[in-house]
């Protein structure tokens, strides 16, 4: 334990493993902890607008709660005392929940979702709610509850979405770790434009409880964090078997952060891809990823540049998601009116869909997961650019273009992480360093079902052989 | 080991458990085994049908390589030498394999599927392919290719389907072990028909390869032998993951055997259910399962009649299928002409819906899973009867009334099997006993997913409890 807390400034950005750590060691008390965060995300989060609800009182119960049990010598979780904030998607017992939405604007769920339960079974603080677009529905976080997030790294551009509000938290240093869902790449897109590492599970390792949509794989809950071993930490808190979801694991991943650590990165087959979905990689950014990617063979890993053709995703994609949302929104069909524009349109897109539509997209998807199968049977990992272009105007829905090429829809740009959302396989956001304009850039790191130690074990080590400060210049202090 | 064999007519009537162990110990020899099944096969099957192709060279071929690894002393899986029959539905590689359609008359597979692959890498011997209704669409075994399956207790009777086959291979005691898939009931109600036991698993266990839809949960492959621990022996070899699904469970059933023979049935909690989908049971049937689940009581259990409503299944269920048959025979729209009218009558179904049925059927199956969450939270095990009406005249495609309520289409008499498929748990059916007529009468064995010895340990207990002959009294000798 090498930790060196000078202030409560540098108590407020510690990462959650040396701070957990200190916690269990007694160095730091959970209160404290829980005071500079709140201080910190008051003083600073105005800029940014992460955080859209503090829980200043349950937060400071919780501190309370948690210290008393270090001084009595409880059995500790492992995120015994450590912040976390909660996507404003994810219902928290007796803390505004608005999704994103007018029609939830004054919301208080009653009941946690099973995501904040075992986080806070683990020990976890819930100290904050963060923004999200409207039912996360977009990729760019703004919505007209709360407003627009901004990127800490330059608050004239987007954070990403749809946990955007979580990623900038992270590398605003206001909190040390996010909870947050994905659908067609929204643990993974905020991290790239932040500059922080998120994690899209297995589907079924986290329980989305409460849902409307039991058997669906594509939407997951996941962690994010500044470094993959506090995803790993958080990630082995969150997943396990549920009886409550059809689709759950028998698995649970307890001892994540330990295998993630001793992976050995020696004789691992690594493909590279430049572009998975076909949708086109601004060359900047596909030549940093490709760059990140060989350097783990100064670790020994044997790297290749290869192709894993995704394509027929950007056709399937829209159209599965166009049918989960209808189904996720079928009873609120007559409040759409008061939707923001992008879920309302997502809502008539589904509706627009015809069954033989939705059935060539799940025979797309089929294919798809052949594809990949044939990949993994040749490498262990697959390393491939996240977002497509870097941070854009905040102002702006999404981009246009990209490369020249002009996108079709809101959500074209995000096919390199949808195409993965599609074939289920666990992927993270990693930095992979910063580009011309000093904006961090993630690469995706993908393995087979359940490898999720893989996956962060890469994710650890492209952390380490290409490091990128996790916390935006302007919030390093 | 009791085994005592006075005649190759007793041989190839073994039971699974004691004709594995036989060959172990060196009692019986594999080929007299295979030779003995074949022999029976062309001698009894004439007037029920239920083996379309016997695989003589392969079953031959394998029995003398079967019989020259227990003389080597090699290790044996837990079930060598044991014969299989595969339904015509499961590519086998190198053995006719129809789908009981004109279309694939001539069909001769490269390669075998998944759970045959599984079959024999446990040392079971593929010794025949079993009689299935077109592409396993129905549930009274019939097809233009091989014509119509019979019930062995009465060949004017219909076997049931879709792995009616399999079931009468059975109880004609043709062979011990019986491959199937369950969609709507397949493994069930054919094991109700002819008072064996057929397993549908949890979605998962055993991945169906190849398929078309693989992200599907209705549609399994499973087991089905005269016995509880026949079935279970059997489950234990096909379960398990494979990085080809994914869909796969992290878990094995290797002591499945064995745990079921050790569940305790004291303070079970068991809850008796007339009628889950609210089409009706013919009242002979429920009083009689009713009786057998209170036979339970005798060995411990707590046994309590209650409700468990899945009556909104009968909406869902249909829309579900037809949009499953619509995907898996997209590619062979232009020969809907070729099929049987049940089979294109399907498809025609499926192409007939719209997307916002589907998204009704799914919203219900998802309030359908919510109700069986709170029933297995107050029981253990849920007992329901298995077919509401008795075996009919093969003749009929389907029962027309139960209890005089007559039938919208020809699945709707399965509804008490196939909303359990849309819940995914597993669920088995085991004969309670005959009826007025001397006809077996199967009930189903449900438990919360993964509670695969829970189900089969009760089934096993039912058998014992209520013993049923298992091989057809015109079969016995």
């Amino acid at each position: 334990m090498t930790t060196s807390v000078s202030s409560a400034e540098d108590l407020a950005r510690l990462d959650a493993v040396p701070l957990a750590e200190a916690i269990r060691s007694r160095k730091i008390s959970p209160c404290e902890v829980v005071e500079a965060v709140i201080d910190r995300i008051e003083r600073r989060d105005g800029p940014i607008n992460s955080v859209c609800t503090i829980a200043r009182e349950q937060a400071r119960q919780a501190a309370l709660a948690a210290e008393a049990a270090v001084m009595r010598g409880d059995p500790l979780g492992p995120l015994h005392g450590v912040p976390v904030g909660i996507k404003d998607v994810t219902p928290t017992a007796g803390i505004r929940t608005t999704f994103g939405s007018k029609l939830y604007e004054t919301n208080i769920p009653a009941a946690d979702a099973e995501v904040v339960r075992r986080l806070k079974a683990a020990g976890a603080i819930v100290v904050a709610k963060t923004n999200t677009p409207e039912f996360a529905a977009g990729a760019n976080t703004f919505n007209e509850v709360f407003g627009v997030t901004r990127n800490p790294w330059d608050t004239r551009l987007s954070a990403g979405g749809s946990t955007g509000g979580g990623a900038a938290a992270l590398a605003a240093g206001l909190i040390p770790l996010a909870e947050g869902t994905d659908f067609g790449g929204s643990l993974r897109v905020p991290a790239s434009f932040c500059g922080v590492v998120g994690l899209r599970p297995t589907p079924g390792l986290t329980p989305l409880r409460p849902s409307a949509l039991p058997w669906d794989a594509l939407r997951v809950a996941g962690p994010m964090a500044r470094t993959a071993e506090d995803v790993a930490l958080m990630m082995s808190a969150i997943a396990g078997p549920s009886d409550a979801s059809p689709i759950s694991l028998p698995v649970t991943m307890d001892g994540l952060l330990e295998q993630m650590r001793n992976l050995s990165v020696k004789g691992l087959r690594v493909g590279y891809v430049d572009d998975v979905s076909g949708v086109g990689i601004e060359s900047g950014i596909a030549s940093l990823c490709r760059r990140a990617a060989h350097v783990l063979a100064d670790a020994g890993a044997v790297v290749e540049d290869t192709v894993l053709d995704l394509a027929e995703g950007c056709e399937a994609f829209p159209v599965l998601r166009g049918a989960a949302v209808l189904l996720t929104h079928r009873s609120r069909l007559d409040q759409i009116d008061k939707m923001g524009k992008n879920l309302a349109g997502n809502i008539k897109y589904g509706q627009s869909l015809t069954l033989a539509q939705v059935v060539e997209a799940e025979a797309a998807r089929a294919r798809l997961w052949e594809r990949t199968c044939a990949f993994f049977s040749r490498f262990d990992v697959l390393l491939t650019p996240c977002a497509p272009v870097p941070p854009f105007p905040v102002e702006q829905n999404h981009p246009t273009h990209i490369g020249g090429k002009p996108m079709r829809s809101y959500i074209d740009w995000i096919a390199p992480t949808y195409v993965l959302t599609l074939v289920g396989v666990p992927t993270a956001s990693v930095p992979a360093g910063l580009d011309g304009h000093g904006l961090p850039v993630g690469l995706q790191v993908a393995a087979p079902r359940l490898h999720e130690a893989t996956v962060l074990g890469v994710a650890r080590m492209i952390q380490q052989l290409v490091p990128t400060p996790t916390i935006a210049p302007g919030f390093a202090a």
